[in-house]
C-alpha cells in the first residue's frame, strides 16, 4: 500500500506538481511520426503531461511542436494552415514556425515591427524510432538527446511503433508491465491447448495459431505453467532497475529467469517467449506516456536488429491478436470500457483466462478497470510485488530530491539505457543481472 | 416546503451521511435473483447507496456480494472468473469466496500464509421473492431476516419483479408512489375514452384495450373521475404509516378509500383498482432503492396469493402498458430523459393527460424531470401533501434519533410488514385503518 | 489582454453577477416566435442567463414565458398541457397562466382559496422581428420596448430570422463579430477563384456559385483581396459605438470604408458586400444571446425593407452557404466541435482558406475551437483589435457603474438603436460615421 499522500504524488503530472517536474527533466514521446508524416500536412493535436499543444510539419520537414493557441486572440492552431514553413491561424493570418516564432501578421500595418515581439512555445523536438520526442523542461538542462534506448538507434523497417489510448492514470499502466507475476494468470491462453501430457488440444482456431504453430512459444507456454509463483529480486541500474522473475524448472539447481529492465521514467522490455536470444529475436517494449491525470498513450514498440520485418510478420502484428492491435484514427481502442473490452464469457469458461482478446488488451482492461487514479492506501502487497514497490520508491525518491533541490543525473545518461529484456537459464542468483551478462546488452547501441 | 439543510439529510445516503447510516440499519434490495442465476455464471454489479460490489453465485448455489474490487492491487472483480465457489481475480488468480475470504493466491509461494490474513468486505445476504437482499450494517445489529413483505414470502410463479433505472434521488420516488393525489391527473387516460353518458368512445387501441376490456378497471375509472381532490389522512404504525384517500361517492355518508401503506425506508403498495379483494387480488407495489444520491433502482412488484400467473397475464404485465416495461439488459428504459419519454404531444391532445405511454413511465419522466435532487425549499405544499409530509418527518425524525444514539426498531420488527394497500367503501372515518381491518392484512403471513 | 478577474467579470451572466446584473436592464432575445407559433402548441424550454423557463403560447394567443418548475412540488412543466388559456402541471393539474398565476389547483378542495396565494415567476413579453423578447430586470425599470432595431420593425417575410447553438461565452462571439479584421482572412474562399489578373478560374461548384454569379460579390472579393490591413476608428454612440475599417483602394484619397455598429448589450449589423446601398440592400446582423456562462444562441437575422424575400432567396439563405444554415430541431449545427465543423484538409488546401463551409461556421468553428471560456489574460492585442477594446471596456464600465448604482441609460433608449451598417467610399476621416451620414440610418423607424 501507499499513503494516500504519497499516491496523489505519484500520479499526478501536470504543470508544477512534484512528478510533473521531475519528468518534464527527459526527452519524452510526444506523438507517433506518422501523425505528421507529410510536408505542410494537416497538423496534430498532441496533449501531454497536461498541456496542449499541436505538431506539424514544416515545408522543409522540420518538426514544430508548440502551444495549441494563437498568441494574438487565442483561436485554436490546430486548425490552422501548415504552408509556407510555418503554422498560420486562419482566424487573422498570424504565422508561427517550428520555433514558435511569429513570422507574419497580415492584418497588422506593412511596416509594423509587432510581429518581432511575439511568440509562442515551442518545444524541442528529435525524431528517432518512428516517434517525435519533446523535451518540456528549463532549456539550460536539456539532455543531449533522448534515452538511447535500442529501439530509437534502429532504421526504419527494423521497428514497429503504435500507440493507444488508455483511460487511466500512467502509473497503473506502468506497474501493469513491471508485474511479471500477472503473466500466468491475466495472460493464459493454454489450459485448454494441451493436456497434461502435452498433447494439443481442439481450440479455437485464433487461439491455436497463436501458440501451436511456434515452437518457442509452446516452451514458454510450458515453462510458464511449471511454477505460477516466481519469485522476485530487483536489482538497482543507471537507467532504474532490472527486475529479475525466477521460476523453477525440471533441472535442479537451473532455474529460468525472465529479466526486465525498468527504465525512467515510464519504459519497459517484455522478455522475449523464448531462452534462444540473438540478433533476429523479436524484441517487445512499451512506453506508458501521461496525457494527463487521467489519461495515458501507450506506445508499444517492436523491433529486430538483422533485419526489416516482413509483410507477413507486419500483418501478424497488427492483427487480432498483435500487439499492435486496431485503433480507431484518433488511436482509441475498439475495445473499450464502453464495451467491456469485448469481454466474452462464453470464451473465458472455455479457453482464455479473461474472456477478453489480445494480451494488450488484458492488461488494459485490468489498468482502466481500476478506476482512473487507483487508490494505492487500500492495497495489500505480496512478495511478487517487489518491482512495484521499487518503482515507486524510485519514482517519489527521484521526485523529492528534485524539490529539494537535486537534480536527477539519469536524463543526462543516454547510454545507460541500451539494454534488452532477457529470458536466461541461470543459477539460483542474486546478482541475476551479472550472471545474464551480454544477454541484457542492446545489440545497438550509440556511437 | 423542506429546509435546505433538511433535505440535503433527507436525500443523501452515502457512507455517514445521517440518512445513509439510518437506512444501513434495514435489510435492503441489493439486486434481482436473475441478476445471477447461474452457478458459476457471470457475476453483476452492484452500486448501493453509493457503494460498490459484485454478485455471484458459487457452485454451490450460494450468493455472493463482495466489494468490486481485490483487496491485492485493486483489479475489478467483476472482470473475474466465478468458478469452484469463488470468484477469481484475472489479474494475478486471488480467489475470494462468498464470505470474502481469500481462498487462493497462486502467485505466492505454496507454503505462504499470506492468504489467511487476506479477505475483502462480503455482505450477509439473503434470498426472497426474486430479490437478494443485503445487510449494509454493523454486524451484531443485524436483524433476522428483511421485512415480512407479503411478496418476500410467495412461491415462484406467484411473483413477478423487475427493476428499472430511475435517474433521480431515491426520495422523489418515494414521494411520488405515497401521493395519491397525482393518480386522478398524471395518470388519466379516460376523459376521452367516455363519453360524459359513460358510453365508450373510439379511441387508440392499446388505451382501450387497458381500460374497456376490465370491468374493475371502469369502475376505477368511475371513481377516480367523480373526485379528484380526495382528501388524506395519515395514521401511523409498526411499519411507517397508513394513508388513506378519501374521495366521495353517489352514496351519501359512503365514502371510497383507497389506502396506501408506506414501509420503512422505502416500500408502498399501491390499491387495487377494485374494491372486490380477495386473494385473487394481483398486487403492485415498489421499492424505491437508493444507488447512490441521483440514481434510483425501482422495483416493480405484481404478486397474487391464490394461484401462479398465467403465461398471459405475464404477457401483460411486461407489454407497453404493463407495470413491468422493457428495459435493455441494463434495466435502463428505452423511454428516458434523453428522449423526453417518449412524450407525444397528439397523443397528450387526445386521449392521454401526459402523451407519456405507461403509468411508471408517467411516474418516473415526472420525477426525473424534477432533476436529480430537487429543491424543496422552493415547494408549496397543499392540503393532498399530508403523507408527503409525513414521510420526512418519520425518516428525519428516525435518522436523528439515530444520529443521536437511539436505535431504530423497525428494523427488527418483521413481522409488522405483512399488510395490504386496499380499496374499500367505508364511512367518513379518521381511523381508516381500523375501519378497514382485514382488507390491510396480508393473506401470507411469516411462520 | 484582460487581467483574470476582468475576464470573469466580463463573461458570467447568473444570477447576481456583475455582467448578468447589468444585462438585465434590457429586453432581450428569448426564443424565436416559430418556437411556439401555435395557440395550445407545445411549450418550449428556454435557457435564458442560467435561469430556466418555458414558453408557451395560450388558447387567445397570448405568450407565456414562466419559470420551469410548478410552484407545488417542482414538476417540469416543459411536461405540461397548454390548454385553455394556461399551462397546466401533469403531476396534480395546477395550471398557472400567462401571468403567472395560478388559476386551477384541482386537487385541493373545491373551497379552497390556496390557489389565490400562489403563482410562478413571469417574464414581461414583447414579439417582435420574429423574436419573443423577454425582461428579466426589475419591474420598475423596465423599458418600454425593445430597442428599435430596424429588423424588428418589418413585416414577416421582410425578415429571416434563425439561431443556432454556440459552445462557448458569448462575448467570444461579439468580439468574432466586431472585428472586421478576421473578414480578409476566416472567410477568403477566392484566392483561387481568380487568376491575379481576375481571371475566374475552376473552382468546385458550391464556391463558384457562391461568388462568380454576383457583382457585388465580386466586387467585395477585389476589395478585400487589395488591403488585408485595414486600419480601425471607434466612435462612440447612443447604442454602443460604430466601427470603421478603413481599406486602401486604386484611389488615392479615397478608402473603402466598412462600418458595423455594435449595440449594447450584444447585437451587431454586418456591412453588405456592396457600396451600392438601398432600400434593396440585404442587411444581416446578429444577436449573441447568453444562454448561461458557455453556451450562446446566435441568432442570425436578414432583412430587406422594400419587399418580401423571394422562394429562391429563403432557399438560398437556408442552404449550405447561407446565412441560415441548417441545425436539429433543437438547432444545433450539424458541423459542431465533435466532428471539427466538417474540417476538410483538402479543400482547406485548394480554395478555401479554412476548408470549412459557410462563413458563420468558420467563426463558430474559432470561437468554439477557443474552448468555452477564453483566457484572455493570455492574448497579444495588436492594431486591429480597437474594437475588441472598446467593447470590454464599454461594457465593464457600464456594469461597474450600475453595481455603483448608476442605472444604465441606454435600455431606456430604444430610438437610438434605428441604424445600419454601411461600406462606403469615403476619404481619410476619422469622423467617419458623420462623413457616411444616411447610409448609417435605418430606413424604417419607431414611430
Amino acid at each position: 500500500m501507499l499513503a494516500a499522500d504519497k499516491n496523489d504524488k505519484l500520479m499526478r503530472v501536470g504543470p508544477g506538481t512534484l512528478m510533473g517536474t521531475w519528468m518534464r527533466r527527459f526527452w519524452l514521446p510526444a506523438l507517433l511520426e506518422e501523425e505528421i508524416s507529410e510536408p505542410d500536412g494537416p497538423p496534430a493535436k498532441v496533449r501531454l503531461l497536461g498541456e496542449d499543444f499541436i505538431a506539424f510539419r514544416d515545408t522543409d520537414g522540420r518538426v514544430g511542436l508548440v502551444e495549441a493557441y494563437c498568441a494574438h486572440r487565442l483561436a485554436p492552431l490546430f486548425l490552422g494552415r501548415n504552408e509556407e514553413c510555418g503554422i498560420r491561424c486562419v482566424y487573422h493570418g498570424w504565422k508561427f514556425d517550428v520555433d514558435g516564432r511569429c513570422v507574419d501578421m497580415p492584418n497588422e500595418p506593412a511596416d509594423s515591427r509587432y510581429k518581432e515581439k511575439i511568440s509562442i512555445r515551442a518545444l524541442p523536438t528529435i525524431v528517432a524510432g518512428g516517434v517525435v520526442w519533446a523535451y518540456l523542461g528549463p532549456a539550460e538542462l536539456k539532455p543531449l538527446r533522448p534515452s538511447a534506448l535500442e529501439w530509437t538507434l534502429l532504421p526504419a523497417g527494423h521497428v514497429v511503433v503504435s500507440k493507444r489510448l488508455q483511460e487511466n492514470n500512467w502509473a497503473q499502466s506502468v506497474e501493469g508491465a513491471i508485474d511479471s507475476s500477472h503473466v500466468s494468470f491475466l495472460h493464459r491462453e493454454w489450459d485448454n491447448v494441451m493436456d497434461p501430457d502435452g498433447t494439443p488440444r481442439r481450440v479455437p482456431k485464433r487461439i491455436a495459431a497463436q501458440v501451436l504453430d511456434d515452437e518457442d512459444q509452446l516452451d514458454f507456454v510450458r515453462r510458464m505453467a511449471a511454477d505460477g509463483a516466481p519469485s522476485f529480486r530487483v536489482r538497482p541500474s543507471d537507467f532504474g532497475f532490472w527486475i529479475g522473475a525466477r521460476r523453477s524448472t525440471t533441472e535442479p539447481g537451473e532455474f529460468y529467469w525472465r529479466i526486465t529492465p525498468f527504465l525512467v521514467p515510464f519504459y519497459t522490455i517484455i522478455p522475449p517467449g523464448t531462452t534462444r536470444l540473438s540478433a533476429a529475436t523479436t524484441m517487445d517494449g512499451h512506453a506508458f506516456v501521461p496525457i494527463d491525470d487521467v489519461n495515458t498513450w501507450t506506445y508499444n514498440i517492436s523491433w529486430r536488429v538483422d533485419r526489416p520485418f516482413t509483410a507477413k510478420e507486419l500483418a501478424h502484428m497488427r492483427g487480432e491478436l498483435g500487439t499492435h492491435s486496431l485503433t480507431d484514427a484518433d488511436y482509441r481502442p475498439y475495445q473499450n470500457p464502453r464495451n467491456l473490452w469485448g469481454l466474452d464469457r462464453q470464451l473465458q469458461r472455455s479457453t482464455s483466462f479473461t474472456g477478453i482478446v489480445n494480451a494488450n488488451t488484458q492488461d488494459r482492461a485490468i489498468q482502466e478497470g481500476m478506476g482512473p487514479m487507483v487508490d494505492r492506501s487500500r492495497e495489500h502487497l505480496g512478495t511478487a510485488d517487489t518491482a512495484i514497490i521499487a518503482f515507486r520508491r524510485l519514482l517519489l525518491r527521484g521526485a523529492e530530491d528534485l524539490a529539494r533541490g537535486k537534480e536527477p543525473e539519469t536524463p543526462q545518461q543516454a547510454r545507460a539505457f541500451a539494454v534488452r529484456s532477457a529470458s536466461v537459464l541461470l543459477p539460483e542468483e542474486d546478482a541475476f543481472d551479472v550472471a545474464a551478462g551480454t544477454a541484457l546488452q542492446a545489440f545497438v547501441r550509440p556511437e
